[in-house]
């Protein structure tokens, strides 16, 4: 790296059928979801509004092969949301790979000169 | 890859001090204009408004170390661009740090099973 800090990054999605249902922020939100149980409280840690939270999972839920979250709108708690079995072994699977591709980033990084 | 077409992808980008000045549409454009010669020539092969497309080469320069497009407004072809130097050293750089994480991406399709 220079020191004028240029830097190589890389943004890691799945798709099914060419439409992305996993990217950064989508599985920002589902480690969210899986750690507080809640969408809503999910969307408050990361500043946004529970409207778009909920926007988010219904594109993933319909885009993936399966739900990977499971919700029940309203309630006391603002609406209770859980990671499906299916969606714990993506969110797992795609943890794994941006390690992987992160491990060869910084190997890019460490040998670039711009 | 499953039948249901399932794959991961990886959007390379460049940043400097955190902002992104190269990625795949912003690629795809300097490599435009280095074929063509001309801004107004890569932005309707590209399906892009000329303004939309000198918007980006603006954002692009200011945000890279070095212009990596050098530019003239107007004139008969609709205002000539060229890929700088620098320009030219840094997209060859990305086509083959494309290719390195592409390859990993690759293998991991090839290992998957959604």
């Amino acid at each position: 790296m220079s020191l004028r800090m240029i830097e190589v990054g890389c943004q890691i999605f799945i798709r099914r059928d060419g439409y992305s249902f996993l990217d950064p922020p989508k599985s920002e939100l589902l480690y969210e979801i899986w750690k507080n149980g809640s969408l809503s409280g999910a969307a408050k840690s990361l500043k946004m509004s529970y409207q778009h939270a909920w926007n988010l999972i219904n594109e993933i839920n319909k885009t993936a092969p399966e739900p990977l979250v499971l919700k029940q709108r309203g309630g006391t708690n603002g609406g209770g949301a859980e990671i499906s079995g299916y969606g714990k072994r993506i969110l797992t699977e795609y943890n794994a790979i941006e390690k992987q591709i992160n491990k060869l980033t910084y190997q890019i990084n460490n040998e670039i000169n711009f």
